[in-house]
């Protein structure tokens, strides 16, 4: 109780550091990215696999219209977890960045230089007061001097670059299953395989083709291509991991996927 | 007690996440909304159909001055819940870009782009401080590309597209009925029974033509248009929802509508 | 207790919701309105006309003094309840707005159009911080197209549009007056006799021509015009509601008329 | 004691109002004005007479440093109580709204537009956050096109026109002396004897001709001119008020007046 | 007790009056003055007097560095009392003001018009926030039209025009002194006298000639002139206030002179 | 207790001292450097060497992409610990400042105005409000002048210049190694290895070529230069400080590295 | 206690008075100054000296790093106690001033003009909101006109100027000890002696010719310069000052010297 009520004390606000020198708002806004649906990103010998779960809340919700993966610019893709409006604000952020650097540079931006620009970006709201950090964390994918490239931005502001990751709910039960699955290696296909089965895990009665999206860019055409229903529903079959029955989920109002 | 003493703590300003890594003065936002008069959106096969409950608060008030239902642009509805002010601060937004739209490209903006530009906007007053976030959500219904669409927007500043929804009072009790009700393919007429039909389970006493509105955009024209008090009577009566006095609500002011 | 210091929570400033979603402050503003004394509009078939209770605090003062009712455009008046020196700000303000309007397009203001361009001025102010709420509700009256029109801005910068109102003190009692006693197509003279007929329910004493303002916009010249003290005798009289006596209210200083 | 802390809540800016719709920074910006030494201000049939108790606290001050009458313009004076410095404020701004006014329209500006230019000026500070409301009240007095015209302001930023009043301490015992013993059609010279009758009864030792400062502005010369020491002692020995002895009050610093 | 607490909820910044009326934070900078060394100013018939207990707190100090006595111009000296930085500033803000003066209308500035502009500088940082009073209080004295002035500036930004005054430490003694042996007409010599008997008054074991300042400036050559030491030495020992000894105050540091 | 509750008092912002003179945010921010895994400079005889702990938190993040060593100019690296993204921004800066020399004086900058730039752009996190301080120490290595330079940065804005030293977790661990281990004229291999011995300090289970990052800046050829994994293993090997296994630390997100 | 908690009430920010008319965060910056080392100022016949306890808190620090003196111009020394950053800052303020100075009038500033200046930069930062005060003191010595000038400013914005000083830790003994034995007329020599027997007396192992800062500017050459350790050494052991071993400070990390 004590603890807690000296933890209420410096969690107000993102400029105050608690005395063990942490910032509870940027710790706090990882909690809002753990309230959102997982999103997964996987870095294949040949391509980058971002997969999502993005169930509908209602039947009569459109699935497409659930914002988890993101085409940045030709040959980059971002998936989400967390808070939606932010996302949408950090996507937008990186389409301009990237289409400046390819007005200014004639050329494709790097990912790893993407996204250490939205890192950098999202350290602004983490240190100066008047607002506050971006409640999401965004798994940025994409080929690079024909390389797959994978790498991760959290609300602190700091880039990782990833093999494998998960972002978003059921985060470290995730990461564990990619931990033990993952192989280097291993092709675009099948790491899509694996990111169905990752997501799989955080969805006790299977998964839909409207309930998930994945999309790669591969190291042939280096162009973001979102996975078609048919095909997932196909590969959802192949797997077992199909759903039997179309279920929503009753959760009120949400605006973290 | 001691639950409710720490949600305080961290709902004072939108600059602040809450250790589990809430919005609190998003969530009471929604509350703002919830508050409002319930309105209806259907997408039909052939068209939108926009429809709210405008009871008014005294016999004196004019009904047309309630305000739930919006011309955002020629092919573009509106219908709000929640704080009227608020909304109408949105609508001229939505206006104005659509307008901007039309001079700088020559041509009607899309549905869903108009949506996510509103949202955007919500988003800016859920991060930076000095202001409260809007207290209203809205109905985005219009044709884009022969084809109806139908967004919602919420006080997080998430964008959704729907096949039907209610926002503000009784929303879930509403929503449940749409589920139950609502199939795809209906024709603009039908959605426009549907529409009356779930508005009248939150007047216990019935409606009256002057008490709800209902407006049209259909693949046809692609023009919005509200339905007149003399086809509204007749529907209300066919369907045998018409009230059978036209009582008004005692209540106080209310800036919800 | 308990219900009262949660409310206090929430009610320091106009950028905050309170859990229920009220914006309290935007409450507290409606009661200086209510602090005021009463205001009363009506919409007659051939004219609008518009009434307040301006009794002065002392024999000293000139009653003439004493601003409820206020020319805003050679067509359009206005009447206040609430804090006088904010009513004089918005009356400022529609009377700029109304002068840009003849200079940019040449015609009069429409009054509906006027009106929401007050309601979007108040608004701002109970949503960006750093200042509170406008403490007055305003009559917005006039001719419009040869029709008459009436309006009410209240704190929370909702427009409505009323056959017949009043704002102020006493106002839910005046309103149910107003509801009993007042019919469609009553011409602007009874409409001069039942505004008086309510102000007198407010001032047990009876009324003094002094005491009382009216004002009236016609359909034939479309122009604002107060009623002369001696007409305004003459109707008292005749109405049987002249004060026996002047006296006058011991009341101490207040700024809410 | 209840309800001292309940109002204490709601009384520390005025960017709040109370819940019964109050401003309290403003009420108390009134009781600054209370705390400052009385001044008097009557409406004459041929003149304006404006008076005031100027007791120095110690018989070193030099009694025409004592600021409670000031020259507006040639046709307008202003008589103060409350915050010297804020009064100081008002007067410069009055006399730059009095200048610009000559200089744009060639003419002398009219009592009642100066007196509504100074509240205008006085009620943004008692909305917009950031400083605190003018602590002091004038009584503004002039001829307006060959009339005399006497006005008030408070610090709500509220105008109001009287035939006689008084501001600052004392109030409601002056204005009770006022309302029994002035009469319409007094002349100048009559409201001379009636002003220093007034101010007496806040001066249980009497009137000196230093003690106390009087101007008036006639009709017939519309000149702002101070009644001359010898003049208010022969005026003050002839109503029997001058104070046997010339005593200094002891009290501390102070800065109203 | 509580009295106290209710001080303490309205004394925390310059934009919020107490419940009586008074701005506290101005009272406490006048404790500042208080908290300063004596200052004398002293009108005589032939020019202005100007002293200042400037005793040294060690004595490897510079007296001269004790800055107490000011040239604001060649006609006009200045003695402060209270915080030493805060009187730099206003110091520094009068010989701009004057400067500036001789510049745009080629004459020296009246002293009246420079206190007041002092004041209406003074008096700003008592109302608008986001700053703190000046915590000093100034005697201005110079020759107007060949006359003597003697005026003083306090906390709140109030101007007072003096015969005789004292600011600072114990300055109610000093001013019953001052009102007692003050008399109109005495030379400018005997003022000096007068001024450091009044002095003395604060000091138990007599003056230093480098303990205090004396200044004066005369109706014959209008220059401010700073008394020599030998001078002072001689005036001292000739009234018998020379110090037996040379000790130094031991006080710990301090801004307030 | 009490202490501490008096502590929290002055914590929470940069722009209030303690009552002790201290700034409680800035040591906050020391903690948070603490809260960092550990870096190493030390300054040989012929060049720099940098060294950092950069474990990764999962086998499948890559350790290149833990940013604790960076080039900040051909002759100069810096080692952070503490906050990753704030470290971002202070090496943007330093790279500016470096480019903006050599644009403008066509010649590369000193190691110590290059250091001094960084701390003054760090004190002003620590003085004006609005913001919070660094959460990072920096070491900055380079070549000036053909001579080796080693400085550190810290929170407060303070520079140091030293031998050898540590900054991050176990800091006084590290430097009581280094200073009975570090001696004078030692070469940069023989730093390099020292550096090793000293994280292998942190590190219960050796270390691995993947989890440390040695740079080094020697006075030949003055340019930075990171020790590739190869030489790293055999250095290691030789030393005896490889990790039996490539255990990861199970820690959950952190910001600090 | 109660004394305490009154004074936490009035020592959160430099925007408020205490009931007594104390500025208590400029009070407690000069705690921060007390909390520095110790620096010592001597003005001799011939010169200016400024001595400084430069203790390194590690053998691998380098000394010279140790910021306490400082070269403001050719003619001009700093000497600092307290917070080093913030000393860095007004330096570099000084540094700008003098170099302005020569550029717009050709000739080198004056040591009062150069001091004056620093301390109203200082005093801002003790009046208006948003920062803190600086929590430095500093000695600024130099030749003036062919004369030696010593001046103190303190984190009130003070100018003093004294024979000689000193600053920092254990301020009151070291100032006894200068009292006791500072004679006026010394050589430049001769305080070089006197300002490190001084230092010594808060060093109780003696000092060690790095672990101290000597700097004069003689009347002859006008010319900031600082002995050398050679010098230092063979002085201390002339005085018998010599520490006999070297140790150093185990004290954690600070800010102040």
């Amino acid at each position: 109780m004590q603890g807690q009520s000296q933890q209420q004390a410096y969690d107000r606000g993102i400029t105050i550091f608690s005395p063990d020198g942490r910032l509870y708002q940027v710790e706090y806004a990882r909690e809002a990215v753990k309230r959102g649906t997982a999103s997964v990103g996987i870095r294949a010998e040949d391509g980058v696999v971002l997969a999502a779960d993005k169930r509908a809340r209602s039947p009569l919700m459109e699935p497409a219209s659930i914002e988890k993966l993101h085409k940045a610019d030709d040959h980059v893709g971002v998936a989400s977890a967390g808070h939606v409006a932010d996302a949408r604000q950090l996507i937008d952020f990186a389409r301009r960045q990237a289409q400046v650097n390819r007005l200014r540079y004639g050329e494709a931006m790097g990912i790893e230089t993407l996204t250490k620009t939205i890192t950098d970006h999202i350290q602004q709201y983490t240190q100066i007061g008047g607002a506050r950090p971006f409640g999401v964390a965004l798994i940025v994918g994409g080929i690079e001097n024909g390389e797959p490239r994978l790498f991760e931005t959290d609300p602190s502001g700091t880039p990782y670059e990833w093999q494998a990751l998960s972002i978003g709910s059921d985060r470290s039960d995730l990461r564990d299953y990619l931990e033990a699955e993952y192989e280097e290696g291993i092709s675009t296909d099948e790491a899509v395989g694996l990111a169905l089965d990752t997501l799989a895990r955080t969805n006790d009665d299977g998964l839909t083709p409207e309930g998930v999206g994945v999309a790669t860019i591969t190291v042939d055409d280096e162009q973001y291509a979102e996975v078609s229903a048919e095909e997932l529903e196909a590969t959802l079959a192949e797997r077992d991991l199909l759903a039997s029955d179309d279920e929503d989920d009753e959760s009120a109002d949400a605006d973290e996927e």
